[in-house]
């Protein structure tokens, strides 16, 4: 294990968050808080870490898989730690624990809050805790990636670690440029969703929070309400953005390259597509009755379906007051999570596909067993080691989930409300139902359940294996 | 497909059926119930349709895994539509999917009821119930291959499709041998526990249908008050041969043939047991409180655990007002089920140790790439073809218990109603928790529900892929 890489690549990252922290500071410039210097604090005090450790490459640069993983735990760790110290210390939020869960929900784009009150927060803390929500909606790592010129070589086993999905895609040949046509993608959609929420008569602050929220599909907002209270054309504008931000960006990179027609085949968008169609007409059909008009539920179904099955967690009502039936679909569509590739979290779409796709190969086998059937997915050939992966995958992620669920439930709470808190959490949604539903917030639970769901949250947005690995010994063995 | 040879089959396992009824109408006899005349009537119709289809074996014998598996699945329908007969037409049960849910739930060894008195019913009727467990624990098929000569070649599909396991192996070359020999220690068994509980004072008729629950892992019982009434010694008798009976059945035939070394050495016994004694441990921990004493705790904590993970679904409290800890625990042994190769439901735990080594090989690879490993299990390497299956089981399990959950949430109820009423449908366990707790019963569902959790019975009970066949074109087709 090449320790001093790793800590280079901490100290890296903390220079970089040092940066970041300059924007909230300039919003408490902006709106005179005070608080603002608790950013500019921290970013100083992250600095300073920077160079000590990172201020040249170290001589040894071998970097394996293991290497990149562990990498990218840590400085997902480290981000959330230094991230939380301006709510710790300007006493908004005044348990550290909380200031953590509420800035690994950022980061994680989870959107999971402690807060039962969000509008006591000052502007520069609202922006901040929004901002997190952009910045690992991409991944914080590939950004790195994108700025730093690191060489090449190592940058694989860190886009692998940290990008969403069963198989990694690099667009073009070189992964920094990868990271870069990403981020220029991820830009000009936060680019436009901003300026059609403000041209739609939105605050700029708000719009500039809303999006952040949307890009990232984390789900903090700026009101207690939610987004309940903006009007219906601001919520279809963020239910359309959101679908946006839920696709594979290599489907826009295909389009970008020319390759429309390409992009249009794509399986996983279909399907990702698809669900969400056949969820809101049945959830429309099921909560028709309560609502004025037909239009009224669709596009209230709509909005509900999308912010969770994108793993945003925005709310405009309650649904956690809708029957049984539109309850049940939206728990599924938690599991089942946005495409991979996307700002998305969950189990995603082409995992869920791949493995429908094996199920069928194994029926045909057992029905002909003489047959040979490979599992295609987006016009390739599926590897074995692919599929083999997706059970480890599923097995896992039942694993922790189970374990998650049992730990949370010893603080008591209802099954509903144990379960959908763990389903909420590792898939990065945001809210669940019953006690954690969209009216309440994550801050009764226990300080070990907070830590459990932290957990769940970093292990759900890096996708199980890298938090795994640093609690496996062999990890650290010496080879 | 050869649908004579299938039509054989299901005329020959409605003969066995018929044979079977007249224990009932013995009981019947016994107590003087005019209600045994139904079982004689049903009995003769089956001999009826196995004289018109079974009276002799097909010249074509061609018999291919797949009219294994459609064979298994139509013969455990027709067992259940006859077998539901006499509850329907003595008006015991009025309605005919009630009975049909009852008779599934007998043999597949479910327990779940839609009764809310089961103590008005006749004697007969309730011997019925529960000798349904007894046929259906062991399977009923491995049973005609036992007692029929049958010819060897397409056995093995037989045995294949309807033993529970992600492998299936044959204890001696001759599955008919095998099969026989399963049937032996089965039934010594059921003599032993029979003995145990009538010589520690329960009276004959409720120590033979407590036997059959136990033996089948199945959980039906003759009071409303399923096992609580009895005293703690018949309890912990019970406690212990549920534990046996779910237990792998190869493990027995080892030790029988002299190989204790091998036997004790089951990795699959090993973990079905540390499971027991840590949930058991977990939940006396939790519960201990409530109770007058440790032990008492204890024996009731043991009792729950062996009958969920078990999957037989005997009560001898309401674990519904468990705290939240202990009832995740329950909930979570639901699907670990029991060992492969016993009569017990749920996932099996040796599909979840395979898993679970899956992963830690998977880990491996990713730390260190060029690392070859192959998973273990009982000694012997286990095939990719395996695992590859044991994920589009998975696959298949999730898709099929979602569905389902959203279907009966259809009716309304609480999610925890809803979620446990198909855990405990489709892993054959019995009781759930909240509305169907060990208190209720499933008599309110909708049709529409009960058919599906009927499904979930027989697919759960059969292992998924020879009911999904049935809905498969291909499996149909010419070939």
């Amino acid at each position: 294990m090449n320790i001093r890489m790793i800590a280079y690549f901490l100290g890296s990252i903390l220079g970089l968050e040092g940066i970041l922290m300059l924007l909230p500071c300039l919003i408490a410039l902006i709106y005179q808080e005070i608080a603002g210097l608790y950013f500019l604090a921290v970013a100083l005090l992250c600095w300073i870490l920077a160079a000590l450790f990172a201020r040249k490459r170290p001589e040894n640069a071998v970097f394996y898989a293991r290497e990149g993983f562990v990498s990218v735990s840590l400085c997902w760790i480290a981000l959330s730690a230094f991230g939380a110290l301006p709510f710790y210390l300007s006493r908004q939020i005044p348990r550290y624990e909380d200031a953590l869960f509420e800035v690994i929900s950022g980061f994680t784009t989870t959107g999971s809050s402690i807060l039962s009150d969000v509008e006591v927060l000052d502007r520069c803390m609202l922006f901040w805790r929004s901002f997190t929500h952009w910045i690992g909606g991409m991944g914080v790592l590939v950004f790195l990636l994108a700025i730093l010129p690191m060489g090449n070589g190592y940058n694989m086993h860190i886009m692998r670690a940290e990008s969403p999905g069963p198989t990694v895609g690099k667009l073009v040949p070189r992964v920094r440029t990868t990271a870069k046509i990403l981020y220029q993608i991820y830009l000009f959609l936060t680019v436009a969703d901003f300026l059609a929420l403000f041209l739609s008569g939105m605050p700029w602050f708000d719009a500039l929070c809303i999006t952040f929220g949307t890009a990232g599909t984390g789900g903090f907002g700026v009101l207690n309400s939610s987004m309940a209270s903006y009007s219906v054309a601001q919520q279809v504008i963020t239910t359309i953005f959101l679908i946006f931000f839920g696709i594979n960006f290599n489907v826009y990179y295909l389009a970008l390259a020319g390759k429309l027609r390409e992009a249009l085949r794509s399986e996983e968008v279909r399907a990702y597509l698809v669900i969400i169609l056949a969820s809101v007409l049945l959830i429309t059909w099921n909560i028709a009755g309560s609502f004025s008009s037909i239009f009224s539920a669709f596009q209230q179904a709509a909005f509900q379906v999308v912010s969770i099955m994108t793993t945003a967690g925005f709310s405009t009502l309650d649904s956690d007051l809708w029957p049984s039936f539109s309850k049940w679909i939206l728990t599924t569509l938690m599991f089942v999570g946005a495409c991979a590739g996307s700002t998305g979290g969950g189990l995603k779409v082409s995992r869920i596909v791949i493995a429908v796709k094996n199920v069928f190969k194994e029926l045909q086998s057992l029905i002909l067993p003489r047959s040979v059937k490979v599992v295609r997915f987006e016009g390739k050939a599926v590897e074995d080691a692919t599929i083999r992966c997706l059970g480890a995958y599923f097995t896992v992620y039942a694993l922790i989930f189970f374990v998650s669920v049992i730990i949370l439930s010893l603080d008591g709470h209802d099954m509903e409300t144990n379960f959908t808190a763990v389903a909420a959490t590792f898939n990065n949604i945001g809210p669940g139902f019953s006690d954690v539903g969209a009216s309440c917030n994550f801050g009764f639970y226990s300080p070990l359940s907070k830590f459990v769901m932290m957990f769940d949250m970093l292990a759900g947005r890096l996708e199980l294996f890298p938090m795994l690995m640093l609690f496996s010994p062999r990890t650290w063995a010496k080879e």
